[in-house]
């Protein structure tokens, strides 16, 4: 039960899209009107004019972008427990043809700009690396803890890398969760606050098998078409792709989902919080929770049917609770009383 | 005009596929049940326990058919202008960490089995070998010049190719309709004929934005879970792609296109074959016609408003036509007789 | 002064070694006579039957000794100041075909079993890798911080790798310092403890511009011939280097090297020790110091003369001498007398 | 006999450089004087500002200035049968990160200028590339035929090149011999001619175990330091390595050695060519002899205890001859009496 926001169903909006896409022949690669279209939506909704495009999964997004923000040989700053380097299987390494990714620690998944600091201080300079130079700092938005960055945080970090020759990518599988916490704008959430290169996440604010790359900084545009071709993102029939980038950025879309969505978990982690014994790893600020259960909590949910995975790593035994665009009040309070016990 | 089959919308029985499967939550990253149907599914199609699953690209298929079929340091023997060569950007390359394509010629971009023969023979032998040692031939079936393998001709290079321990990978973008012109079954046109890999188009065939990679031979499934994350191919809502895949092979839905696609390909190419100085570069087998038209046929198409790309490339200047599932009969007669000149 | 072992020039042994080796012609890339005696010299050096062969640097035998022992997607364990890490350039990740370096805490420079043993219980099991699987560990004996491995440390880290389907490679740049001192035998240090492949160093001992590779274990060696030509480490004139090898396990010769390098160490610590404000940062087991200088005793030094590099890293401030082969006593004295600020 | 000019031992005069480099310390991984001399040294020869550095074999050589000369995602157009391609292991493709060798046909194994622009002609240009853009062309000088270049052809190539966006890389390996056939100067064979980086030859002209990168073009020395470590070639005991290019380059020494081995060739070349059915495949133009020798004059050698490796390739059955600066006038004329079937 709310094992991830990913095994939820397409948003109405976007599966029209998709619907009234399904008409006639169109230019393939990306030479469809929708596709077309890309690059003044997304300018428009950032603000600044940028470059868009459509990817399949949230991997070649992040894979893409940051071969892109990297020469050839390069590192690539990031939290030590970030999508990237836990979860990808080596694509930013092998797409930005090998890259190296240096880890940070930060509580509850943030970097922290002295800790990026120090570590670039360590990086010896001179006419004869010993390693990548440092080119870009990777920062995921909401973070994997559920956790979300403030603006003036982003800024300090931005701020930081682009005095020591670094870009910023941020991975923004969860992008509209975390808008939405921080009430700002698209625009003061990225480029405002020094962002390079994004990774936009779209399917699991509610699309269907798309995400977008947007590039703020031009100077990197350059090999984007290359680069999507030799690593397989280049589809033949992209308007299927793009309509629902376009149809989650329009009208409030994905905000929308982000706002519901983070007021179900919100809901939840208050619901479980009040339970003895029953742990929040961390702040709750979007929709993810992160939950040390009781056996006596989990005896319980497994008797009602519940079943979710218990994880066990660096931060202990716990469970991953994230809820959807489609998940329902009423979904999450039965799986409150049942963690409760409520006799019915 | 006949740009290509991968401007046409999306057949039918795969539109109300994704439809369908747009209800309720599901397990992600291929946990699905539509997506642990697959192999199943494929090894019914083909008659033989296969391991199936969806990408989203050809390119994608094909990188990934041919990670899985070489060692780390291989080399790859195609013809000199297969898609993996010209089109791909490197992919095949890349993905399976530097391997290396070793071009063959071959009229009708077959590759003979003499060939395969004398290329592998100059191959220096022993203990210290001068470059990456063969690994995989790859044969595009229907070619990219729209001509088409015969059955005996893929055994006489699988034997060739197993007797030197190379396995065999088929490019199968327009599997289809190389299938319904030799009229044999997928069995017959795989496996049987010694194919150990297969990249099954279902895109161009009529699907959205999904192509399968089907294994026939089980010595090289280890590492396909991990290659499909590290080159973002594991999509998180996988569901979707896999009921399209599902639905291309399900009732004849894949044979039906392609068999339209290539008789309007065939009356395309009769129509046009009867107007002086018309001249088809290669038999038409399947879907695909590159032809030569003079200038007063190019002006002629060119005031109807019918535009296309002018090639010029090793077979010199040419248009290269390429009807789809959705093609109508009118469509061609019009071409044709905008092509001649007729008077309305 | 004392900057490193590889600013000394080359001992005797291996330099008479080179000038009887220019005699006439011989065959190339490895098929002479001496290095065709290197797999039995080695053999007989090690008491097990290895294959053994010469590269031209300690960052060509870690990459090549960690690409034999991995396959194309794997994770390589190793301290998180192993010089693999730290130093090569992304040399081993490059080479192996894009593994990826997990890097492991180790108080000294060493990894302990437990931390080993943690790391491999956080790597997800089961059907979806969501990274590379892990494949090798390698330790560096002696460690980048002077200190030794104990017999048993080595042995139960590497029943520890095994027990988990992991190799055991060692990165034995300064290999015969680390061997005096332990006052056992190759084979104890080596695969009686459990290593697979080895990074024999040469160079730093005495020699020119050879280190070696040595492979224990018979089932990795497959790749040898082509990695090393890929990776521009098939020497033409191959006898100019493994007669360095051959020299160097010669007769004692890398061993009273060793031998005496740690004991100019070993008088240099002492003296230093008694200085007031200086301090050790790690205990000095072989020939390497890493120490923190007053500013008084810097001054001192630099008034006489003396030069070195102060380092600020994760361990402070601080400076790293190395005596080597042919370090005397009088410069040890006279450096220690300037630190102390003897009168003369 | 002959088999190549690589079986030969070290000439005296780099001999006796080393040896006199054989004193006391010296800063490592180049901060020597003997490396420190080396840009000077080079510019002084080749009467421009350069940048030269010691690599351990000519594929390093090799596959680092191409590694220098493209960026990430790049064609590099060469001879079908290049060294690059054929001989060195795809090193050259796996030190740039993913460059694609594009072959070229070409008499007597040189690149006519027509063949290199009718390639550049074929690759697609505009928005959407579909495979590496060009970015280099190798040429060969003396070529793997043992033919040489005019400066003329060179200057052509170049500027074929330079107007399509390309740099030209040289490959050296018989550099000097080269030279000495043309009779012209350092300059005028390289960057009079176009060529903005070469692989100088050193080891087989009769260096020990140095080639090296000289590097013309100013605008791509940026990655040298870190590609060299990346890449194994950042010697620890550098000066052993610089100064045998700086013996080579002084005093005419590759020169003279050059011109005996080619008047060895010319000799060998003219003895056997007088023999009924010998037949030479290619113009004698440098040291390498490429010849047919018919079924009695291989039985006559072998009965005079001559072994030499038949090879069978693209070119037929044939053996190659490659005599070397220490070759003598007696060898080749008892090795000629012998095919001839002198009596003695």
């Amino acid at each position: 039960m709310f094992v991830s926001d990913n095994v939820s169903s397409v948003c109405p909006p976007v599966m029209q899209a998709i619907i009234d896409a399904d008409k006639g022949d169109a230019a393939a690669y990306g030479g469809d009107e929708a596709t077309n279209t890309l690059n003044a939506a997304f300018s428009k909704y950032f603000g600044k004019e940028v470059v868009a495009f459509p990817v399949g999964t949230g991997t070649a997004a992040n894979a893409l972008s940051l071969a892109l923000a990297t020469p050839r040989l390069a590192a690539i700053y990031c939290h030590q427990y970030a999508h990237i380097e836990t979860t990808e299987g080596g694509a930013s390494e092998a797409w930005s043809g090998g890259s190296k990714l240096i880890l940070l620690p930060g509580k509850d998944y943030r970097i922290n700009p002295e800790t990026l600091k120090t570590a670039l201080s360590h990086v010896p300079r001179g006419a004869r690396p010993q390693s990548a130079p440092p080119a870009v700092i990777s920062i995921t938005q909401g973070t994997e803890a559920g956790t979300v960055y403030s603006l003036d945080h982003i800024a300090s970090l931005s701020k930081l890398a682009h005095d020591n020759g670094l870009l910023v990518h941020m991975d923004g599988a969860r992008f509209s969760n975390a808008l939405v916490k921080l009430g700002c704008t698209p625009a003061e959430m990225t480029w405002h606050a020094g962002v390079d290169v994004l990774s936009y996440g779209a399917t699991k604010n509610g699309g269907m098998c798309a995400d977008g790359v947007v590039i703020f900084n031009q100077d990197i545009i350059g090999q984007q078409s290359l680069l999507r071709r030799r690593n397989g993102q280049l589809y033949s029939k992209m308007r299927y792709l793009s309509v629902q980038l376009l149809a989650i950025i329009r009208d409030g879309v994905a905000e929308q989902n982000a706002r519901h969505a983070n007021a179900m978990a919100d809901r939840l982690a208050h619901g479980l919080a009040e339970i003895p014994g029953v742990r929040l790893l961390f702040p709750v600020e979007i929709n993810e929770i992160f939950v040390f259960l009781p056996d006596a909590v989990r005896k319980r949910l497994g008797d009602k049917g519940y079943s979710n995975q218990l994880r066990t790593d660096h931060d202990g035994p716990h469970y991953r609770l994230v809820p959807a665009w489609n998940t329902t009040h009423e979904a999450i309070d039965a799986f409150v009383a049942a963690a409760r016990g409520d006799n019915h």
